[in-house]
């Protein structure tokens, strides 16, 4: 019988996820598998109520799990199931449902096979992960040693989930064992969500620009989240709904006011970053693109390479640390160097056009700047950055703060970042990849700006 | 009064970190914050009981601090504080400490002025930040606009700390206010750390090479952690004692004991990265470095110039990633991607000495592989990588898994990494610079290896 979780019946169905492990808490391990099961869950109408790192001890265990059981009717417990670990996860959980552990011939077998495929001794604490408790559904795990185990409260059908910690072993588990089976147990509301990328605003900004709107969206059923990173804030508007089609057209409607109001900001309509936005729009005019980093160090190289699929755009770049190399590398004129300093607007301009010249392509993108924490002066502090953005006629006409006089010839602009060496940096590659985006707009007819400021 | 926590009387004192907001919850966010505070906290003699997250509500908040104010003598919060979020720490933590909000001048100024030196329009929404429950001990955050606030419960004295989310505001107030007044408040013991950097081996091949000393090290009173990312691992030796000179000595016999087994993989005797102990060297030495990069598209660049002034030694990269950029600009010859493809060792080789003889630096690193997902073949499947390490003399004679054959010669290797196209740059990266880090060693005459298997 399916469990119904309706919205306006019992409201959304939230879960507990609880790991285990003192690396956690040592901080020797970022917990990165809550997150990932936190946005798988989302689309299956799967909430979570609360996030908890325990010590790996029998008491912390049974409190734990006994207060989230109380709380959630399924909690996912993931770590403490490794062969070398000295953990008590699995004897805690079976002696917490009264169930001996006992050795599961499938399992005992699975894991001989998995060491047979390796070549691999097989040691007596592998042997071991095949004892189990005796009457929980122990849930396969091919691609490692520890298996899943899926135990039931008999007192209120409530559900615990145990899962080895190792990342890769726990998505398979999620995807194959646990979701399939929690989707068929429980009848769950459709989550409908929606991801724009907006850049050139910060987060404040932005929210502040849509605020009537935004305090409009409660009434319509809309949830909206702003999920700020360096130089870019995704906006993700979503609705709950028994009845998937009205969760659709409400979010639809949202996404379309969004996209009117924000309209210069928009750099993608889906839930991608910057580098893949203009690299999918590069691949599909068949333009190219190659870069010239000073400040940036090889960091707008990095993030767009990142993109699987980036070498059908991407040239190449110089990474023009010292000036010699500029000037070796990227034609830049030692008089402009000597008059006007490495960060000026001259030197970008003339490195963005130098690369694009030299690597032949359609666009280019240059950075020159002080990432600090010194190298700063009363003229230029610390993260001032120009960045040159160059199409095929050059890097236009604009100074300081102007636009691109027209279609693709490009921009020259100065920013001044706030922050740490990282964060300048960061910034910088993503205001460059955003002058970038803003040229093809203008080039496909969409209006463009250079934005406010705010990050 | 000081609280005595010392170790035999107390044991070591443990607190809870609460983190705060739907934005971890939903996924989007992954908690680096909790990790880097218990990392933070370890060497003051703190430890972690429990790391939770809740939602962003007041019966959650109010639920969640009161239990792990029961549990533990301290509490840190982050989140929950920004100016746009609809959130409501600040007003459920006033509520529970029956402290009403009133405008806290300073806090007023401090955001005043910080809007001020940005050159941009205070909002209301910040004005609102200033109202602060009056009676708590207010931390001040001049990077950001939301204040920290320190709350100590009549009842038992137990300490709930609040600060906001964004990671370098919560680490700037943990450094400056938290950590100094709970150092001043609680006695601790010492606990004395020694980090060491290992490249070039994994984390189970290093645990097994030192496995019968590190069985030793309970009984001496000495604790080991692993701290793998791609291509390096750290190792760290910690001791607690109430006796700082103690725990001293324990870990420096522990250290040098380890650097003798872990002789040729030690990259460095301090907490650093491959990057870091590279540059520094380099440095040192006065000499200069250069990177060719195609598959590795600017990360190798990224990585060294992340490091605040690495502009004293790294003078830029060309990233290769079009074939035609490797012959333009690096002068491959056409003849040997004819022959060999761009994956192969006399490409990688070129590379190297190439971008060395065009930046006339002492030294080059080149990278040239196969990242996927796809591009990979039977003869070089995905993670296929060749490296190069060029000095004054080229790149060497060695070839395949050959070390270099003297000082200063370079070295040319082929790798095979495995995992997704994020994890094949990170790991090359890490290989191409102990692959100089190897190189320097020989020029001072420490013995080196190619190293083993394993990552």
């Amino acid at each position: 019988m399916k469990v119904g979780f309706r919205r306006g019946i019992f409201g959304p169905m939230k879960i507990d996820i609880l790991t285990i492990g003192d690396e956690i808490l040592l901080g020797q391990t970022i917990d990165t598998n809550s997150a990932w099961m936190a946005q798988t869950l989302q689309p299956h109408g799967i909430a979570v109520r609360q996030i908890t790192s325990i010590e790996d001890t029998p008491a912390a265990i049974r409190t734990s799990v006994e207060a989230a059981l109380d709380a959630s009717p399924v909690v996912l417990v993931t770590g403490g199931l490794g062969p070398t670990r000295d953990d008590v996860t699995k004897e805690t959980l079976a002696e917490m449902f009264g169930m001996p552990l006992v050795e599961h011939t499938p399992t005992l077998e699975a894991i001989e096979a998995f060491f047979a495929r390796r070549n691999r001794p097989m040691l007596e604490v592998n042997r071991r992960q095949a004892w189990l408790p005796d009457g929980c559904t122990i849930l396969p795990n091919p691609i490692g040693t520890a298996a899943g185990m899926w135990f039931e409260r008999p007192s209120d059908g409530h559900i615990v989930v145990s899962m080895p910690g190792v990342p890769y072993e726990m998505k398979g588990l999620m995807t194959n064992e646990v979701i399939p089976r929690l989707t068929e147990r429980f009848e769950l509301p459709a989550r409908v969500y929606t991801t724009l990328l907006t850049a050139g605003i910060g987060e404040s900004f932005l929210a502040e620009h849509v605020k009537e709107w935004e305090d409009s969206l409660d009434a319509r059923g809309v949830s909206i989240a702003y999920l700020p990173s360096p130089g870019q804030v995704r906006v993700r508007l979503g609705a709950v709904d028994a009845d998937r089609d009205a969760a659709e057209a409400r979010v639809a409607s949202a996404v379309a006011d969004f996209k009117a109001l924000a309209g210069e900001w928009i750099a993608s309509d889906s839930d991608e970053g910057l580098a893949a936005a203009v690299g999918r729009r590069l691949a599909a005019a068949g333009q190219t693109l190659s870069t010239a980093e000073s400040c940036t160090g090889g960091s707008i190289g990095a993030e767009i390479t990142a993109i699987a699929g980036s070498s059908a755009y991407f040239q190449g770049s110089v990474i023009a640390y010292a000036n010699e190399v500029k000037m070796a590398m990227l034609d830049v004129s030692p008089s402009d160097l000597e008059a006007h300093g490495a960060v000026s607007e001259p030197v970008a301009r003339a490195m963005a056009e130098g690369v694009l010249q030299k690597m032949g392509t359609d666009w280019s993108l240059a950075t020159t700047g002080i990432a600090g924490p010194s190298g700063g002066s009363g003229e230029k502090p610390v993260g001032t950055v120009w960045i040159a953005c160059a199409g095929k006629q050059g890097t236009g006409t604009g100074t300081g703060t102007g636009t691109g006089t027209g279609t693709g010839t490009g921009t020259v602009r100065r920013f001044q970042f706030a922050g740490n060496r990282e964060r300048i940096i960061q910034q910088s590659v993503r205001a460059a990849l955003d002058m970038l985006r803003r040229e093809l707009d203008l080039v496909e007819g969409k209006k463009s700006s250079t934005g406010v400021g705010g990050e």
